[in-house]
């Protein structure tokens, strides 16, 4: 039986809600398929959950036929696995944390790693129950700092999670392949773009992380890749590091008075001037080593102060640092920061003074010093002096001062070289559709999950995570397939197969609508069908075109000679078609 | 495709969970459908989200019959519509609440009555738009006290709630009658019996509110019914009122001593020794007047001290009484409230002293006095006068005291006579598994829903609220269906339709289960495979017991003869049947 419009939950809306920021948002409001109930927190109107309904079903066969069964598991859960894995505390004020009548500690899932981890360790014992792949489609939540974009960064939210377990890393890496095909074929079937890029696992702990991206202009994601074929998220790029030089012929360290050279473009123009280049060659911002006093609050409270060096020619990334610290939040350096560092001068920092090693854990001051990969043994720097107005020129990594380490700070531009030798990257943004991890040992150490392996002896399990936000896909569907009328949905995905409209004001019509519509239902089609009896051509048009149901079925004037017209969405191409022809018209498509 | 217990998360456990007190709870554990993870909150394992696909499958067929749209809410809400409605306040220590990161107030819904009609608000405004029924299948919370019996009483569980919207009452009735013929058939499709009672609506507020209980010997609720049709829960059993009496003929009280007579068994003993009936039966305690004295916890903090006279054969039913009293808060009074209250004197407590009135607001006390309906105008009673050691005799309800008001207290008894005339009502044990209400105005008008009548004038909505707890009603299944091997499933909402069983060590029973299983699934029965190898015959018929789809195939020696026997999980039958004749044999069931 087809749905009719006369006798559907549905109403659509002129106006655009006043908290959309992006088209999907709109438009899915617009068009009746959600509806906001609390900032990042949305209501499934029937059209909305009918596309959902979609894309978790091509999800589930996908699973199935990756060999991983369906659990489903509270959102509320009790601290204490939380507690293990140390990520009660991890997520900070990330996740939803309650307590009961009794006053025990639960939490609102934001993923199931631990828990999933202990139901396994309850049921099995052995490597002959192994591997394993079990997932949930289920509803999640997080504590967003800035809700916002609609579905595509909700507090609650529709998640697929599949957790692999094996007892050999061979085992992970099919298990890992296994899911990674599946989420091709997934995002195929749903007729999703994608690039797989490698990711930092960030608060999942573990090894190999890869991101599928969805390549658009607005995503929130920037990844670079290489026409070699590498792919990374920025945070995941690793700079390569140059070949170390010797210090043999290099001149010894100056230090050059500087007046009023705080900034990079400063002290480029006063060394120019002042004190040019030995070779004739003119200084650069590359020339120079710029040094970024950072502040890392510590899970434990302990406020850290941290200098970073890179090149004086690139900014800071500070999603990358981010990622390098984490679960640490980082902050630039505050005055008061400052104050309590007199040691530093400020805008004249570096490594390197004329009372001693300034930076470095083993210097004076026992700060920490990260460089960035370009900082390599027996390259050269102007740096500052930490003296008010003066600066060290020719100041060589190795030679003159000492690093704690590498780290990953500097922004990734195109022409940096893929760290794979594939060539020169490009940057392009993206939205994360799906997620693949390798846990590795992790989750299974803290929670002991062993198992007996071919020997009797016993050993940890290893463990993949594997992730899609299913209503976050959604929004990202509707957000790459929209025009200025309204929504276009591929068909896996629609609401329904086939929209039907019957217009005007002859019985004929309303008629010819109700037939096609019926037998376009009994031959397996699903159909919503227009019958609204006084309703303008116009708003059921705009209706119809802002629901955006692919294939538009139009019973109007020309049922009087036995025609209907087939109204193509996407391409607005209008067909005319004898009704009885337009089952079979329908079906080959 | 069958599935392979080889490759199936599944383990089946030999011993009973510790923590279970019913059978469901003990079986779903132990035959691998659920796991706790926190008190009154589980996990679903594949066969246990299975049955539960199954009944979520049979009521939305029935709901969508019914012309109810499917719709899905958060479970996280925002304080404030449920501030509006009180409820936020009325469920207590009832719900779970918590903050955001910015510290605004949000809860885990017990049920949705507040945003559905502010959904509907939202989209609609006029009597064109109705009827409309809407529904989800959504998980929910509630804060139990004690939460117990596996999933009949959880603290996250799934629930189908469904809500109605009409302008007229006649709209009501009609769309309350479809939910509750919707009910009939699922509960009908899914094997349960049911008893449909009149019930008392609760917090839930409104007016006509009916139960359908499965009656059971465990079951927690208790309902009555007569031989003419009568039904209802105990908490909504109205007490028929004798006719009034004329005062006149009726003799003047006395008040006479009556030492040592604290209780009604004492009181009768001595009335009949030392104050003998006039007309020479003797005294029973029917002949008395009990007064309680309770303490009502308001929602504002105030605690109320109320008496409660009813006759002193009966118990006081303190699940009626709550119900009364609803939302407040009840206890019997304690200690200090006797002390806060000096002229109650215990155990001697009545409202009549030689000194004047001494219960009722009209009273010295002020203090609530409701009594039965059997404490009708012109019915006289002993009871105590308000003085150590002293009972009154004759004491004539209207003549010689007042209260203010009657209410259902006293516990209702087998034999008691039905409200409605229908006879005299028998007690029965039961389970809730659904509740249909009539709402009324009560929400829309708090949250201000109107829409436009045929004339252009505002009206409120008038609204229904319809509930079944599918993970109880699971449970309630399991409950009702098992022997001491384990579950024995309904078809109708079995994990799988067979459970084909391959034996021995012989590679043609595995051959005939493998090609067995492919044909029942190329039939449309969906099929558990136990295709395991080195499992001995016993183990694996123990494991199908405990599983309890109803049909198993058992492919063993018989196989050689082209045998397999069928078994019958419900009657323990087993019937040889041809390999060639199974499908056959099992479709026609």
């Amino acid at each position: 039986m087809p749905t009719r419009l006369t006798n559907f939950f549905l109403r659509t809306l002129r106006e655009d809600p006043s908290d959309a920021e992006v088209t999907s948002h709109r438009l899915l409001v617009r068009a009746g398929y959600i509806r906001r109930q609390a900032p990042g927190v949305f209501a499934w109107l029937p059209l909305g959950l009918r596309v959902k309904a979609k894309i978790e079903a091509i999800i589930r066969e996908e699973m199935e036929a990756a060999g991983a069964h369906e659990v489903h598991f509270p959102a509320l859960l009790p601290r204490e696995p939380y507690e293990l894995s140390n990520r009660w505390t991890e997520y900070g004020d990330g996740i939803f944390r309650l307590q009961d009548r009794k006053g025990a500690d639960y939490l609102l899932a934001p993923t199931h790693e631990e828990v999933f981890t202990l139901l396994v360790k309850d049921l099995y014992s052995s490597y002959k129950d192994l591997p394993l792949s079990i997932y949930q489609i289920q509803d999640k939540y997080r504590d967003e700092a800035r809700p916002r974009a609609g579905l595509l960064r909700g507090r609650e939210f529709t998640m697929k999670d599949a957790y692999s377990f094996d007892y050999t890393d061979a085992g992970l890496d099919a298990s890992y392949q296994s899911q990674r095909d599946a989420y091709e074929r997934i995002f195929t079937r749903l007729g999703l773009e994608y690039v797989i890029v490698q990711a930092d696992a960030g608060a999942m702990g573990g090894s190999r992380s890869e991101e599928f991206l969805h390549p658009t202009l607005v995503g929130e994601d920037t990844f670079v890749r290489s026409a070699g074929g590498y792919a990374a998220n920025v945070e995941a790029y690793v700079t390569t590091a140059p070949p170390t030089r010797s210090y043999e012929h290099l001149t010894p360290l100056e230090v050059l008075d500087t007046p009023d050279t705080p900034t990079i473009q400063t002290l480029v123009d006063r060394a120019n001037s002042a004190h040019p280049r030995p070779d004739g060659r003119a200084w650069t911002a590359a020339d120079t080593l710029k040094n970024v006093v950072l502040a890392l609050d510590h899970l434990d409270g302990y406020r850290e102060i941290v200098v970073v060096g890179i090149p004086g020619d690139r900014e800071i990334d500070m999603k990358r640092v981010e990622v390098a610290f984490a679960p640490a939040e980082i902050e630039t350096a505050t005055e008061a920061d400052f104050e309590a560092n007199p040691t530093l001068v400020k805008g004249y920092i570096g490594p390197w003074s004329e009372q001693g090693a300034i930076l470095g854990e083993e210097s004076a001051t026992g700060i920490r010093y990260l460089t960035d990969a370009r900082i390599s043994d027996g390259s050269g720097w102007i740096t500052g002096a930490n003296e008010h107005g003066r600066h060290v020129f020719g100041l060589v990594a190795g030679r003159d001062f000492a690093t704690d380490g590498t780290i990953e700070a500097a922004e990734v531009r195109a022409g940096d070289p893929a760290p794979d030798g594939s060539g020169p990257v490009e940057l392009a943004r993206g939205m994360e559709i799906g997620h693949v991890f390798q846990l590795g040992r992790k989750y299974a150490d803290v929670l002991g999950l062993k198992v007996l392996d071919e020997n009797g002896k016993l050993v940890t399990v290893t463990m993949g995570s594997y992730g899609i936000g299913v209503t976050r896909i959604l929004a990202i569907i509707a957000e790459g397939n929209n025009d200025d009328k309204g929504l276009i949905w591929p068909a896996s995905v629609a609401p329904f197969d086939v929209h039907v409209v019957a217009t005007g004001k002859d019985e004929a019509a309303f008629a010819a609508g109700e037939a096609v519509s019926a037998s376009l239902e009994a031959a397996g089609l699903s159909v919503l069908y227009d019958d609204r009896p006084k309703v303008s051509p116009g708003v059921k048009f705009g209706d119809a075109e802002l629901i955006g149901i692919p294939t538009i079925v139009i019973a109007g004037r020309g049922v009087s000679e036995g025609i209907v017209e087939v109204w193509n969405r996407a391409t607005g191409e209008r067909t005319p078609v004898a009704i009885s022809e337009v089952v079979e018209a329908l079906a080959a498509r």
